[in-house]
């Protein structure tokens, strides 16, 4: 090293230095304001979050594994394999944004084109970086990927999925992800999913697992997913990835009809800040190799319960991704009756659920129902003043165009310090009814929202 | 210099920008910016205001007054009157709510009414109360408190426009207005414009005023506006309202017409958190007592310059109050065209503007263009990634599907340190455009919203 270039790296080691410094400082200055009114601390791990990892299934015919390839992170995986084994359906639900990744586009591609099951087939997901509004640069890193996994374990590159999350318009440096592939498929084991539910993590303060397990004709029916998300939808670092397995056998058009069905009530029926990520991807893959007989009708006694097992499954790691909402200190149920019609109730559900004052009014345990009836009067949807009638918890707030005669503000207050909460929204017109998941607005999403992206 | 000499020395001056980044915000959040979150005291004034209320021309035909009825605040005025010379045109615009205050049904029924001008007019108007989701009290308040000044100024009541502003679902103590209405009407003048403008504030931290003046045939036309509000839109206390007055004569219909065609590029082009007030008003009363003839024609020379100066104190009134948006820090304009369509435009527009994602990388000072493609594209507007085109200010971040060729952080990040920023979104589609208003989103919105009511 020359002396000129000595000087400029001690020059730029010390304005690391300062960086350093300077973060901290800042750090602790806000500090004061950062806790929520009622003097939380912002946890290193969601408040909401479950004790503890679920024990999981093996599932027969799939196979995970992880490894740390340093696409953004240092020291920790950011990679994922799964393998599925041959005649596994495959069935999706995506992300609606017109500037969706070039691995979504790949994803929905190859679904649309059914490729026999025969081979087998694969997931591959990277979090770091979303390879999103990368141009064509995009669909080549998404070509290199794939087919590194097509080629390593001989399955047709048209069956393998990829996912990728993290940060949107940089160049995905995809070789430091196909140099691991072969380690990644010499690791492959039935026992690591919470390895691969790691791996997946962006702003994520704890992996999410779920599991169910019914009787089927022959033998039990297992399935067992794993969910990454800490917005709906952070379009830096909180895309919303789901990933279920199940060693079902059934055809990928039943498959995809149930995923589709219940989509409506788990998936897109959570918030966190109302922003939807250019790279949500939800995977349900069915290797039929369980014990239990094929599922041919979901009508059926084993449909209807697989139906449900699998909806189930959904709605447990939907609930978890708004557990881990950014900043999220308390977890909101907004449900919606009495509307003239669907499209209402999910307007009015969604209207409160996004209203900044009502996330800030909950995040301050202020019992503030007028907020709900702001929120009712601003979603578009028919609403009408003095039949509508507003509950926290069991307590009727507001009916009849006004405060509920037996309105108690401290009973309401309380009620307000619950970590889990309640919201009815009664319309009184109709019989259409929507429920909805959310968090609070609190400092701590501030926090993680208006700071730098590395 | 050698290639790695310069490659420290850009490392270095990446590091210095970076500093200088760490050290202004580490200055602001050691200045007493962010008071204790429950410390009721609001606001310094906001650093977007003007540096003074401006000075407004008297306008012939209309006199004001404002008193401190003690409705919820004590200690500063909280009710507003004005009189308007008999023959005064009057026109309006009101939230589309469905849950909106009774004062709004009043004065759209009594507007719809026609009732003629011969007799005058008055517009009273009370802070700290919103009458809203009072039920049946809600319009006998609203008879009580326009018949009590219909009766004092000889005016019918019929001609006499309410408006409230403050907490919902409690009762108007309407007699503590009605008591002071005799001596708000001894105390009416020309000159108190800006007494008015203050006793109308809620968590306004700064009053707003707008003024123009136009050669009309005979004389001049004169202006003169106020308006408050500091959320578009906090129900608890962040309506919007505006009131302007002109000594131009024009009948109600044409004065109408020209106050629904600047509505959508003023008052419903601006957004501080996407929440809806259920009591924005604005009220625009032409008295005709001033030295110019009539404005006949909205085509002739005096008709278009009266369009162009109403249409210009209405932005003016729209933008001071997006300036005073609760917890603003910084003025945003997000300019979108190439839309394929209006509505699309318009959606685009405001999925930026109203993004909390967008909002608090603004607060950041995080050039982060990702999110605005992300807004984009969930916006539910027709968008081609490879034909977007985002810029803030002159510079151009992202177009052809990827970061633009000359992309330069550092120079991106300077730029955002700016108190007002525009964001650009060229959709490449077709030729509808849409500029709308907003603010960044900061701790500072969370310490008003979170907090308790009173």
């Amino acid at each position: 090293m020359g002396k000129t270039d000595k000087n400029w790296k001690d020059r730029a080691d010390k304005l690391k230095a300062k960086v350093k410094r300077l973060e901290k400082r800042l750090q602790s200055a806000l500090a004061p304001a950062t806790p929520a009114p009622s003097g939380k601390k912002p946890a290193a791990i969601s408040p909401l979050a479950p004790a503890a990892f679920p024990a999981l299934p093996a599932i027969a015919g799939v196979e995970f594994a992880a490894i740390a390839a340093g696409v953004r992170y240092t020291g920790r995986s950011d990679v994922m394999l799964a393998r599925l084994a041959p005649g596994s359906s495959v069935a999706g639900a995506f992300t609606r944004s017109s500037t969706r990744a070039a691995c979504i586009l790949d994803c929905q591609a190859k679904l649309k084109a059914k490729v026999p099951a025969g081979a087998g087939a694969a997931i591959i997901v990277n979090s770091g970086n979303a390879n999103a509004f990368t141009g064509a640069a995009g669909q080549e890193a998404v070509d290199a990927v794939t087919g590194a996994v097509a080629h390593t374990l001989g399955v047709p590159a048209a069956r393998v999925f990829s996912s990728s999350t993290g940060v949107i318009g940089e160049p995905l440096p995809y070789a430091r992800i196909t140099a691991k592939v072969p380690e990644l498929a010499a690791t492959l084991a039935e026992g690591g999913i919470e390895l691969a539910a790691r791996a997946i993590m962006t702003t994520d303060t704890f992996p999410k697992g779920a599991s169910a397990e019914i009787a089927g004709e022959g033998g039990p029916i297992r399935i067992a997913g794993i969910a990454k998300g800490s917005g709906m939808i952070a379009p830096d670092m909180g895309t919303m990835l789901v990933y279920i397995f199940t060693d079902a056998k059934i055809a990928p058009a039943k498959l995809q009809h149930l995923v589709s069905k219940h989509l409506d009530t788990s998936f897109n029926a959570i918030t966190v800040d109302s922003d939807t990520s250019t790279s949500d991807a939800l995977i349900v893959a069915a290797t039929g190799q369980g014990p239990a007989a094929e599922v041919t009708s979901l009508r059926s006694r084993t449909g209807r319960a697989f139906e449900a097992a699998l909806g189930a499954v959904m709605l447990d790691l939907a609930r978890q991704v708004v557990r881990d909402g950014e900043g999220a200190t308390k977890f909101v149920e907004v449900r919606v009756t009495g509307a003239a019609t669907a499209e209402d109730a999910h307007k009015v559900a969604m209207a409160v659920a996004n209203s900044p004052l009502v996330k800030t009014a909950i995040a301050g345990e202020d019992a503030n129902w007028g907020r709900v009836v702001m929120a009712v009067g601003k979603s578009g949807a028919s609403a009408d003043r003095d039949r509508l009638r507003i509950s926290f918890g069991d307590m009727v707030l507001a009916e009849n165009g006004w405060r509920a005669p037996d309105y108690d503000e401290e009973k309401a207050s309380a009620y307000m310090e619950a970590q889990e909460l309640v919201i009815g929204v009664d319309l009184g017109l109709g019989t259409a009814a929507k429920t909805v998941y959310t968090c609070d607005l609190t400092h701590r999403y501030i926090d993680i929202n208006a700071d730098y992206r590395s």
